[in-house]
């Protein structure tokens, strides 16, 4: 009996030579009950230690290829069937795909400031939870103790009246936001704000629903006119233009939704961080969810690669919902979800925000004065209000495309307007997050950006 | 001026004061820029303690409600919108619910021996994860480094060869098959096997796809009849039944694929778990991935709680998947994909599984033990080469329902398969799982079904 054994560099030897003796095998090159040759003698012919041998033939023996018999050594198993095989033995690709990237100023509005997160309380609570218990037993619309404490949350924060039976626990408003799409069916026609969250009209779109772009002005979106059976809108900070909806607009749209009979999804996104004015209510508030789906996300608020959100749905929907998704599983770590309900309960999350609100507002105000100290005033910003982003309108002189690309080439990353738009818009515009950068940073990419902006 | 507060027992007394105060303001029956009462003075007319208050009003002043004079106290913010008040002034209900039952022994199919898993090399992992530098950035389509710590294992455990940029990580495999729906698109037909796993099922309903149910005979799923786009199916080990498909129909099946131009979903959902013979290989093997898309989860092998499954594309569907979700965010927390990546890469995997394939085995041979011994022979086992479940065919004399119930009965839970099928079946079956119960408990549970089956 012969086998050929040859051995690259590529990756492991003991997978290579488990690898060449299977295929040997199953292509029928190894007659079955035909002995291998022995750890030591195998070793010495390829130059390999016999653990290297050894850990072949035990994964060989572990997936029933061959077997051993006490004192004989190893022989081939019985193997019948002919293996359709394939001429690609390539093994995956041993290089990992990496960003490189001369970025080191990035603007990204979905960033935070990961520094100040309370590490070790959290990692406390993450051991304290992850236990035998808790592997087991996953509920479908989120953990009991969560959503009582998001129930709570939403009440002394946004006052917003729910029962935790209201509350759902996903993985991202996308997630959610699909939820809602398939309950609602293929036939509704979808409404979502011009500019808007792209994020949101991409669920749209992948759901097949007929969808309006509805116009938004100074005081939010607009009333739709035409017929909608669903509108996600974004209240609070308008995304991405980051104006907040007055109050009479807000009025106007829950009169709108009782009349129609059309759902608002509220997306509230980042309504923690509000740095000017009084707290405007959430339309779930004002509503008292009857016709309002709320959204939340601890995305903002925590960490944004923990991925949990949150929906409250009003209470006539409850039970029709519940049924609608009852083979479902949630996607969400129980974990987590009990970390977090901890995290909640223990009063750290208020106190984790109290200290993000003056710190973002902080890092807000020295955006703005370092924009304003060095950008002319033909940059104006707008969105100021609420958020971890502003908005910056662009001179004329200055096209959109050619201003972030101007940015990268100073190794700062600046994102697009104009992608939140479904048609063209002919006013050109940036979005700038500072959540993740620290104050020396927001001052130096400002600075880089008047050396290329304004010449 | 004068505030009536009453205060319950019911949630904390701070909230109270805040909500009552803050309603007084909102309904204007405390005027603009009037005084509060001094903190102290509040606290002895409500017999509370003046922290009490002061968390009140600190609160009341985060939201803006109302505001603070140095050495004079608090005092009504101004506040001109006429709020539509609702009368539910209910606060979320304390109650948590939870799920009282006497049911003390529990066959789930989806537990797992909990105590069994390394609890500190994993703590460890996630302290070592738990960092600034992972709390952004998540990648849509996973974590390269998982992505390739999966596209070995895969290679070398079901020989699928494929590279880290075909595997997609998802939060379950509902999650994943609901994101290959949306790709294909509504108008083409599904095929599931008949009886098959009902939350696959759930999600083509969803998703209002044209559904075919495809007979499984004693060599698992059979070749489609009608056209078909998309067929699930669980080959290593049957949803419910449990047979091993044939080598043989595994061939025709892809040969049916090829030829009719439709894709085969293999959800090899607990091929790790084969406890007698070699093992079978994937079809994704054969097939190498031409028209087999592969789901695997590590639900069985790890820990059902932390939400992570995967789904390797056939190459040629990548890029346009890909651009179909260019706008999508994962629902997967990038530090457990990191920490799961880690715990591959170190072996400790691989390790675990094969201590868990040793003990399950142990313990599949007890239940059937156990049922050989004390049930007779009417009740015959099937399903029972590979898997964390068997199936039990009960004797004419025992309805399912009557079954389930009796063993409710004694505290003690099984499974209907009849929730399996679309189409009733007239054979009375129930599926037992055994992973997440001791021996004892293993060998008390079918005594107390003898008491009641078989009096």
């Amino acid at each position: 009996m012969e086998i050929s054994i040859t051995l690259t560099n590529n990756y492991p030897k003991y997978i290579q030579i488990y690898e060449q003796i299977k295929k040997a095998i199953v292509t029928m090159n190894l007659s079955s009950h035909s002995k291998l040759p022995s750890k030591r003698t195998l070793a010495e012919s390829l130059g390999v230690s016999v653990h290297t041998v050894k850990e072949a033939y035990e994964q060989l023996d572990a997936e029933g290829f061959i077997y051993s018999k006490e004192r004989s050594g190893y022989f081939v198993a019985p193997f019948e069937f002919e293996w359709q095989q394939s001429n690609n033995t390539k093994p995956p690709s041993t290089s990992i795909e990496t960003n490189f990237s001369k970025i080191d100023i990035d603007f990204h509005n979905g960033h935070i400031d990961t520094a100040s997160f309370p590490f070790s309380s959290w990692r406390k609570l993450y051991n304290k939870h992850f236990q035998p218990e808790n592997l087991i037993n996953n509920t479908s619309q989120g953990e009991p103790s969560l959503r009582y404490e998001i129930a709570n949350y939403v009440h002394r924060s946004r006052g917003v009246q729910c029962d935790p039976s209201q509350v759902f626990i996903y993985g991202g408003i996308q997630h959610q936001l699909q939820a809602i799409c398939h309950f609602f069916g293929p036939t509704i026609s979808a409404g979502i704000e011009e500019p808007g969250f792209k994020r949101a009209r991409a669920i749209f779109t992948q759901n097949c629903l007929h969808t309006h772009h509805i116009a938004v002005d100074e005081l939010g979106v607009t009333v739709p006119a035409k017929k909608i059976n669903l509108l996600y809108t974004t209240p609070a900070h308008q995304f991405p233009l980051g104006m907040v909806m007055s109050a009479e607009r807000r009025a106007s749209l829950l009169k709108w939704a009782l009349t129609e009979n059309a759902y608002i999804i509220e997306d509230d996104y980042d309504s923690e961080y509000r740095f000017k004015g009084l707290p405007i209510p959430s339309l779930a508030k004002m509503d008292q969810l009857q016709r309002v789906i709320y959204f939340g996300t601890f995305s903002k608020t925590l960490i944004p690669t923990i991925r949990i959100s949150y929906m409250i749905l009003p209470i006539t929907l409850v039970d029709a919902f519940s049924i609608f998704y009852k083979e479902q599983k949630t996607v969400v770590s129980k974990i987590d979800q009990l970390v977090l309900a901890d995290f909640i309960s223990q009063g750290l999350y208020d106190k984790h925000i109290a200290k993000m609100r003056t710190l973002y507002r902080k890092k807000q105000q020295a955006i703005i004065s370092s924009i304003e100290t060095h950008l002319s005033k033909k940059f104006q910003i707008i969105g100021e209000k609420s958020g971890l982003h502003i908005v910056l309108k662009l001179p004329n002189y200055l096209r959109e495309d050619e201003a972030i690309e101007k940015a990268s080439s100073v190794g700062v990353q600046i994102y697009p307007i104009s992608t939140s738009y479904h048609h063209p818009s002919n006013q050109p515009m940036v979005m700038i997050g500072y959540g993740g950068l620290s104050f020396e940073q927001i001052e130096k990419g400002i600075l880089r950006l008047k050396k290329i902006w304004c010449p």
